[in-house]
């Protein structure tokens, strides 16, 4: 049993960690392009804010472990064909050129930057001074080492998730940040329109100007950038910002060359279709991760899985199946996602209410706030929730911002959801109470009454 | 439609509140035998420790409220008699005796502090100076005034949740604390031994003094206490430990002379029986709260409600029925419980291993230790994880320790539990994961995964 798994970022390496914990004789070999073994590109901004010592501290498989493992890593090398029906890779490393046949292959191949139209941003081409993406340990190194040089003014284009941690991060560190979102409001993959308002207002409060609805048309510069010409969507007039840094922070798209060559299906967002055992299309071959889709628990339309979470869960049902086991993913994903970002933790899981509406999903939705700890008991912190059901009470999402614990509350109701559970389950939910603890009612059980109440009436 | 309800606590308070919801035009009357009205007992000792600014701050529905919702609230009135067939209830209060009839009635009438055989205590008789209790708002304010005397040397009777709040309490406004518990180890409701551990070790490095498998035999003093005899159970030798103030914390028992008086059937312990509406075997009577059982969710066996979420719990649904309404119970209750003590946050959902063993369930159980974010990041805490489940993997408890965060998960486990889900969806959670809120792998995640291994092997 040979197993080839290309790409070390979180789902290859572990994929090939479960690989080997299947089989203790398989011969296991990753191919990744990168210089390093995997490591937490989730902890990249932190290592920039300097909450994390330092960059390397995210690699958490090490060379060593993968050593101990006898699971044989090719750094710095790059897959040059893959012939699916010979079951055979050509790979170009630091030892040469070489071919391995495989009994399976897994891709966890990932996805780079999207690049935007911006005049003065050339796709392939090198980026002008000063103009950085944030997708591997070499780009957050590179902008850590041109922003120790002296305060610098930055620009952002993209408040999604990445734009917003790097902001913020940068913010941190003494940096005058502004960040252009094209859409009407932020995180705009992450949470809904009307949640998005009070981290806006955290964001302003940390000093970041945020400017939405607003591109960026023209970087300006010579041998480094200095300013970017904005376009304001809705008024059409321009202005330019004079900045110093720029970073690219706007989506990214799956690398799928490879699969593509194999003859795997992908699906209409360019990520390679999977099934529960991480299979593709093309028998023997798995996806993982980034480059993959697999469907929506909720929805059930196709669902990127672009969440470190997702990449763990595809490379252990990856790697025990490419291996001889019988691993199955779940029924779907739920995508669970959290990020904190100027002092707030903002969670969510489930999709989107213009996914539900998309979907044709008819939606019964309570926004309320509570507070992580009773009334009576000074330092509790307030908690804004907005929780969704399908019109007979099925739990399909949630929201929660404040300034902690919206994440175990979220993993709270995304167990629930996977559980096919309803707000009527939710709302009797048996917590823990303790006073300097928990409230004797929590937020997400009045939430989940807020919702009955609703139903009852229209009902 | 007229409703009595006897005794104003969380419990009484909360049926009154749901009674008037499901009836606006019900005449409500809750005859409370203290002169407060419903207060948090759970708040009492962090008000102790000044956490919470003021004893009277614990107040949640005051008297105002009552008035607001057209409740006729009668403080400081006794029920002096039950007619359960001719539906009468006499009181004598501030204003004189008082009959008045009923539709329904709902009893709230709560516990008392159990007296442990103890020379120089006797139940009935006044306590002597600086012995106390600790039920009642009253009670804390005695306690608390002695104590703002001077510092104290204070012993306290009995490890339990009490005893170990008023412990840290006092311990922590700089009085000398020695706890004295007659079972081998601390929390004995709470969670199991295995897990007290830590928890002893932390009372002690707070500079209280433990002392476990031991008994107080007598207080000595006149006017007021000087010192008590204190027996250890297992080498049958005595001591003197000098203390000028004693609390007895060694469990409750349930108020249930009306209940008996009106025929209501008692479990074995004395508590009032009720069926998932949360009536008693009298209809149109119903029990809620500290006075109550009902059934565990997991054994099927009876279990007291002595948790301030089942009091609100119990009164919404006695609350409902009595004014008309049709709601139930979940079908059994999983005692979630979480306190904190010298620093740590204990939290518990499901049986005890005891009374797991006691009813012949035989389980699997995985034990680890965690932390609230991943190993990179720094400042993460420590967090120790037992969980159990049945020989197929159906999730029945859960215990944490650990500075935070260990309530919230004890909840994503009882919600778990709840949904009668396993170990094998636990494993699959799919959590929110980022590196400053909570690691890619949860802890409870890692705990199933123990035990989905242990099962694997044996099967």
């Amino acid at each position: 049993m040979k197993i080839v798994i290309v790409g070390g970022g979180a789902a290859g390496a572990t994929a090939a960690q479960f690989a080997r914990k299947q089989s203790r004789d398989a011969e296991i070999i990753v191919i990744e392009k990168g210089p390093y073994p995997e490591y937490s590109r989730c902890g990249m901004p932190h290592a920039i804010s300097g909450e994390i010592p330092s960059l390397t501290d995210l690699i958490e498989f090490s060379e060593k472990w993968f050593e101990i493992n006898k699971i044989d890593l090719r750094l710095s090398t790059h897959v040059t064909s893959l012939d699916a029906r010979g079951k055979k890779v050509e790979s170009s490393g630091p030892s040469g050129a070489c071919s391995e046949s495989y009994d399976a292959l897994i891709l966890a191949t990932g996805a780079v930057p999207s690049l935007p139209e911006i005049e003065g941003i050339q796709s392939g081409a090198e980026l002008m001074g000063g103009v950085f993406i944030f997708r591997s340990l070499d780009d957050a190194i590179s902008l850590m080492k041109w922003c120790e040089v002296r305060a610098r003014k930055v620009l952002i284009v993209g408040a999604g998730l990445i734009g917003l941690e790097v902001a913020d991060a940068l913010n941190s560190k003494g940096h005058k940040v502004t960040v252009v979102e094209y859409l009407d409001s932020i995180l705009p993959a992450m949470i809904d329109p009307d949640i998005s308002d009070s981290i806006a207002s955290a964001a302003k409060d940390a000093s970041i100007e945020l400017i939405t609805s607003s591109s960026v048309d023209a970087i300006i510069g010579e041998e480094s950038i200095t300013g970017a010409k904005v376009l304001s969507g809705k008024v059409s007039d321009s202005r330019i910002i004079q900045c110093d840094t720029v970073v690219i922070a706007t989506g990214q798209h799956p690398l799928t060359e490879l699969a593509g060559m194999s003859g795997c299906m992908l699906g209409k967002q360019g990520h390679i279709k999977v099934d529960d055992r991480c299979e593709t299309t093309v028998k023997g071959i798995f996806a993982v991760g980034d480059c993959s889709e697999y469907r929506d628990m909720i929805t059930g339309e196709p669902s990127p899985a672009g969440l470190g979470t997702l990449a763990v869960k595809m490379g252990e049902v990856a790697g025990k199946n490419a291996a001889g086991g019988s691993a199955r993913l779940q029924k779907g994903f739920l995508n669970s996602r959290v990020t904190r970002l100027f002092g707030l933790e903002i969670a969510a899981t489930g999709p989107l209410a213009s996914s539900l509406s998309n979907c044709g999903i008819k939606v019964v939705q309570s926004r309320i706030k509570g507070s992580t700890l009773p009334s009576y008991f000074p330092g509790g912190d307030e908690l804004l929730v907005k929780l969704t059901s399908s019109k007979d009470g099925s739990l399909l999402s949630c929201q929660i911002v404040g300034k902690k614990e919206a994440a175990l509350r979220i993993d709270i109701v995304s167990s629930m959801i996977s559980a096919g559970k309803g707000a009527k389950d939710l709302a009797q939910i048996e917590n823990a109470y303790a006073p300097p603890v928990a409230p004797c009612v929590d937020v997400l059980a009045a939430a989940a009454q807020g919702i009955l109440i609703k139903i009852e009436r229209k009902g």
